[in-house]
């Protein structure tokens, strides 16, 4: 347990963020740590309300997610995919049979009038999951996909075209009605809370959408805690998923420091992969506070590495000393 | 096949009449058969809406049905209901992988404004069903139970609570705004149609929901073609469910010609089973036309026996000699 900390709370979207999500809910106390959460790829599918990144980041704190293809639950089953097949419906998003209790429960819970905030708990308590895990906002922020060929709903471009088409740009639909959860202005003011971890989602259509709601930037940029990156560029590729496509598409230098800039003055600190050493000074010279680590997340233990090095990077910024 | 008879209106509920309806299917071409099915039962739930009897009509004709618990599919597993449990949603109502996709399927389609009668033939055709099946109203109809302490809506009392309570009386919530379905009335006045059968369904919670759509009582009835009932009382026993159990507690004679008295001036002829071939004469004393024939039906052999029987039947009855 890193004792150099009292709270943190993660920013993420899905599978490589919900990685250290995973190290650091495994190195914290449970009342340590609050997950905020990208709710711009959420979608309706069959009349269900489908939250991929939350569910992602449930499954894999409650030891639920599927090993293999980084979505979904472990053990599925696909007999009610493969019967909507057989009666001619919709079978591009492949939903589980286990991972439907989750849609069923939560598309009843937002209908009978409980919030994304509400529902997000109720499921993370059945699972089992002692975090508070928050969504970016209650309110629907839905991300777009620009193309030449003109715009995609997230899970279009995604799932069903693959991350093929090129990217011009992005979109966060509804986010001018939106509002930030309820709690979250309340922690962010905490003086207990001593960092805000970026985990390392794709910065684009992951955590740009939490950026996007109204005010939230700010109340980070305005809390004392430092905010820090994790760079989710690995030696100019992603781990996994479109990051590093879209950076050549977008015609931004495909590697950690664009990342970082990417940020700009939302950050305090960036922890860059060991392989990346050599771009330590050109992160300073955005003005930020540096670590490089080991970054690459593949056993648990690397997980649980990854979430140390940054808690004791954060512990070492002095926020004050930088603004 | 009957050449006996050219087209056919089979009015049914779920088990007991889907098991007469599966041999009517079988014994008429496609296009001679038309299904006519109670939607009293249909309920919400977990955001699902689910028709019963349908449902069980559906699975029947397309050899889909569970042959062991009598609803439900064959092959069924249960692996989004285990994970509703684990999760704390409710259980009560058994929703198995496959059955899911046709609630799905179905609620998708309401939503999207499809009418039941549109989102049912989909359905049938996904199931490879070639006949027309027609819920009894495109607008809802809700069989609620009248029972001492109040109350129950229909799969509280049949599912929750195992038909346990005592029942006093029924009420079909919605029926004043309800209207038949669009094709009923152009069926009722086709001159090929040549009878129209009530199936061995429970005559208060499966066919009394269907003639309380007004104005379909009355269009049966104004049809030239014979109304036929099939009972569902062998014995003084009901072969499934709680016909019988619900004869006494309305102060009912538990026999087969209650269920004929009880239809009253609907029907033209009623089919009694070999059992209660003594009864024949208290029937025709209510002005009916009658017959004895075996109408427990446990093997496809025995249904195709009952259809064909009840098609002689029919064809028997020259209505103007009755009215």
């Amino acid at each position: 347990m890193s004792a150099a900390v009292r709270r943190i709370l993660a920013i993420t979207g899905g599978v490589g963020g919900a990685k250290l999500a995973l190290g650091l809910a495994r190195v914290l106390e449970p009342e340590q740590l609050t997950f905020l959460v990208n709710t711009g790829d959420d979608f309706e599918h069959l009349g269900l309300t489908i939250c991929p990144d939350i569910d992602t980041l449930l499954y894999t704190l409650s030891g639920q997610a599927n090993p293999d293809t980084g979505w979904g639950r472990r053990e599925e089953s696909w007999h009610c995919l493969d019967t909507l097949a057989e009666l001619g419906g919709d079978t591009w998003f492949k939903l589980g049979d286990r991972d439907l209790a989750t849609h069923l429960l939560r598309t009843e819970a937002l209908r009978s009038g409980a919030s994304l905030t509400d529902v997000t708990a109720m499921l993370a308590r059945g699972l089992g999951i002692p975090q508070r895990v928050l969504p970016m906002s209650d309110d629907r922020i839905a991300t777009v996909i620009r193309t030449p060929a003109g715009e995609l709903a997230f899970q279009q471009y995604f799932v069903r075209e693959r991350c093929a088409p090129e990217v011009i740009g992005f979109r966060f639909e509804g986010r001018e009605q939106a509002r930030m959860p309820a709690g979250l202005s309340e922690l962010l003011a905490d003086t207990e809370l001593d960092g805000i971890v970026i985990c390392p989602s794709n910065p684009f259509v992951s955590v740009d959408p939490i950026l996007a709601v109204p005010g939230l930037r700010e109340a980070l940029t305005g809390a004392a805690a430092p905010v820090v990156a994790v760079s989710p560029i690995i030696a100019g590729s992603a781990v996994k998923g479109p990051t590093a496509k879209m950076m050549t598409e977008l015609g931004v230098p495909r590697d950690a420091v664009a990342v970082a800039r990417h940020y700009g003055t939302l950050l305090d600190g960036f922890v860059l992969d060991n392989s990346d050493a050599s771009r330590l000074a050109d992160v300073e010279a955005l003005g930020l506070q540096a670590v490089a680590t080991p970054t690459l997340m593949v056993t648990l233990q690397d997980k649980m590495n990854l979430a140390l090095a940054t808690l004791d990077f954060i512990a070492s910024i002095s926020k004050s000393a930088i603004h």
